[in-house]
């Protein structure tokens, strides 16, 4: 418990000059609820509070509204399969006599990223599923430079955004730094489906050799779609999160976080970006 | 088509002036995303490019990978009880021979919040569910003054926060402004879920006379917990979504967007809000 953060090693370009630290990340990981058994939801989320997240996740549902309705919040042990306990996969026991409203899993079961029980789960069923393998030595190459200017071209194309401050942007560069698309929405994950959705249309799948931009975070979710249209590389102007990172390594995405200005932090594949000419 | 954005009447105080405009906020919407005919997902989008959305969700699920694999995709006509259409439905048919990966609904199906098909219909949904409704004369009031001091009292309580820059807050707050209670997830909806559930645990439903306040932005999801758990007043730093928007108004939440500084836009129940002082 308690892994409300987690520590990775990481490249910080600052200045011109390069230097490797390690870096403290917000942890990110699944958490299966269930209802009496039953799996209802499965959310990326921080650990901690887990019961308070499960019990507050059934009001929102119209299951819960008092404590007099709640029985029991435990961890399931066994979730994986030498048995141990991954605190992943909670259950909620509600009272007796407690009617549960009509909960069709069409209609209300609930996760933000597709994934198994737990964080190595995740990571397998991604890599399992993954048409295109990215391949480490793709010989693809982007300087700083071009990376650095990724965030001005994506807000100067961003037409909605002035309009409204509410949109997430997501865009397609070339190893160059050319604009291929840019798609926006309420939801991050949505935009960056909308990229990969036109590319597929278009019989334009693996994306080799382009980069994904997206203007907030870069979470686990968003690593696996880049992961899952063959994109080998993934910069977001924020912070990415643990989980987004093991994934990343254990995929062979370049993983570029805090892109701003001209300072910018390396996590993963570091091989395709260009560090020669840096102090 | 052509939602991207919409326009509702809002009220915004600045420099200790209240004025009333319309304002542009991001359009949200459920979109349903069948395969086949059945139900697979449904998440809140922005509408436009749904085609894409879809086939780019079946991409990062793993379901799609060429364009040869894709046979069409249509929006379903019907999907309303007087049968017309509302966009918010779109099929996608597989080409013949194309093999299904197993796909569980409890792994797979993907929404960030529990919704019907249409902005109306979970609207319906959420009314019907709603244990606590929230009345529009409850007689609470908050002062301008109050509301701006929340958004640097939720960062000051936020410890995690500055060790990692990748974390959301949610804090309730009472009418006075006291911090009730701080919650941090990297999904804003989970910190949301955090608080309610801590404060269902312990018998304090409904939460009447409190402030909720989001570090980001105010969706339809986050409106929606609000209301659930008998929560008046949903403030926010950044936009709110056109069907926050919405919901606010027809449940008489009070929804307060862009809260900076001294500056707020007021989108719906300002009858909570003491305006007589200002200008």
């Amino acid at each position: 418990m308690g892994r409300v953060t987690e520590r990775r090693r990481v490249i910080r370009i600052r200045d011109g000059a390069v230097s490797t630290r390690p870096d403290t990340l917000v942890a990110e990981e699944p958490l299966e609820i269930r209802l009496g058994g039953k799996p209802l939801a499965i959310t990326m989320r921080t650990p901690g509070d887990d019961f308070a997240l499960a019990a507050g996740f059934l009001v929102s549902e119209g299951v819960l509204s008092s404590a007099d309705e709640l029985a029991n919040i435990v961890y399931c042990a066994g979730a994986t399969e030498d048995g141990s306990n991954t605190y992943n996969v909670v259950d909620v026991q509600l009272a007796p006599g407690v009617t549960l409203p009509d909960i069709s899993l069409e209609r209300n079961v609930y996760t933000t990223s597709s994934c198994g029980l737990c964080g190595k789960a995740s990571l397998d069923a991604v890599r399992t599923t993954a048409r295109f393998a990215l391949r480490a030595d793709d010989g693809m190459t982007l300087t700083p430079e071009t990376l650095a200017a990724l965030p001005d071209r994506l807000r100067a194309a961003q037409r909605v955004f002035d309009r409204t401050g509410g949109l997430h942007a997501a865009g397609l560069f070339t190893a160059d730094g050319e604009l291929l698309d840019l798609r926006e929405d309420v939801g991050r994950h949505n935009a960056v489906d909308k990229i990969i959705g036109r590319a597929v249309q278009q019989g334009r799948l693996p994306l080799s050799d382009t980069v994904l931009m997206v203007s907030g975070r870069a979470s686990f979710e968003l690593a696996q779609k880049a992961v899952m249209a063959g994109i080998p590389v993934l910069a977001a102007v924020s912070a990415p999160s643990s989980l987004a990172v093991d994934l990343a390594a254990e995929t062979g995405l370049t993983l570029v976080g805090f892109l701003r200005g001209k300072s910018m932090n390396i996590y993963a594949g570091e091989q395709r970006i260009a560090l020669d000419g840096l102090g």
